[in-house]
């Protein structure tokens, strides 16, 4: 079974790419292990309260965080695609057991492609449902958000 | 990878199930090639115009149901999980390549069985965001609806 083609639709969709000096075995694992989570996932100062994974189609996705006045902001996804080391999709309009939620904003995939010399072709998509999903996400700061993140995940992959 | 394990709610999901004398491979063609699904989808009189099926996770099952007056009501969902002649699983609430969908209404598995003598356990869910929902698609005649469906499917199969 061939994999979904992935084109991005530039009115609908966010993207962030990179090429990381971190193996994308190591970049998977930050990514799926929910004991690693916490160590980068959300920019400075916020952080991961809490975080739930199981990793599989409608496995659930659970992350909470916490705002430097440690306020809890959950969130509750459900994974569609766990290709390992390759592919990682999932979304907000599902609960876990593919159940639709009462406040879709988004979906996202995650694409990794090997490189030489044990770095990392990085692609993070958004996958907004209208024009003024990804105008919203864009002025939440997310290029600066999943851009930090990714600092983070690349510091901290170097020490795991 | 194990599977999701099914748990239906039986506040909020709709469950038809029923053994079948058809084998499941049959069942499996009728659900998942789009030549098909015009002879047994819809209940009589009402019939299907239009159908389109890319058979992966992430791709597109539509069908466009044509009323006895001959007003089309198109439906477009994304498949989600596809395990050949055991599992197939999709949603309205994500259109093709996962984007989240502007009115979501529910979620649907369907499960297969194989039984003794070429006969099939047949199972179909339909999986709502909340009771509510449930409620409308069982005033809607969900029962009735997906039973007279089956009843067409098996007799079609009888002669595919």
């Amino acid at each position: 079974m061939t994999a979904t083609p992935w084109a991005p639709d530039p009115k609908l969709d966010l993207v962030l790419e990179r090429e990381i000096d971190v193996p994308r075995e190591l970049v998977w694992a930050a990514w799926t292990q929910a004991e690693h989570i916490p160590h980068w996932f959300t920019p400075a100062p916020w952080t991961v309260s809490h975080c739930e994974i199981d990793l599989r189609p409608g496995g659930m996705f659970s992350t909470t965080m916490r705002s430097p006045e440690g306020q809890d902001y959950p969130n509750i996804g459900c994974y569609l695609e766990v290709v390992p080391c390759q592919r990682l999709v999932w979304t907000d309009a599902l609960l876990p057991g593919y159940r639709p939620a009462a406040e879709p904003f988004m979906s996202a995939m995650l694409l990794l492609d090997e490189l030489p010399g044990g770095r990392t072709r990085y692609r993070a998509v958004a996958i907004h449902r209208d024009e003024a999903g990804r105008q919203r996400h864009e002025e939440m700061g997310f290029h600066q958000g999943w851009g930090t993140a990714l600092d983070q995940l690349v510091a901290y992959a170097k020490q795991m």
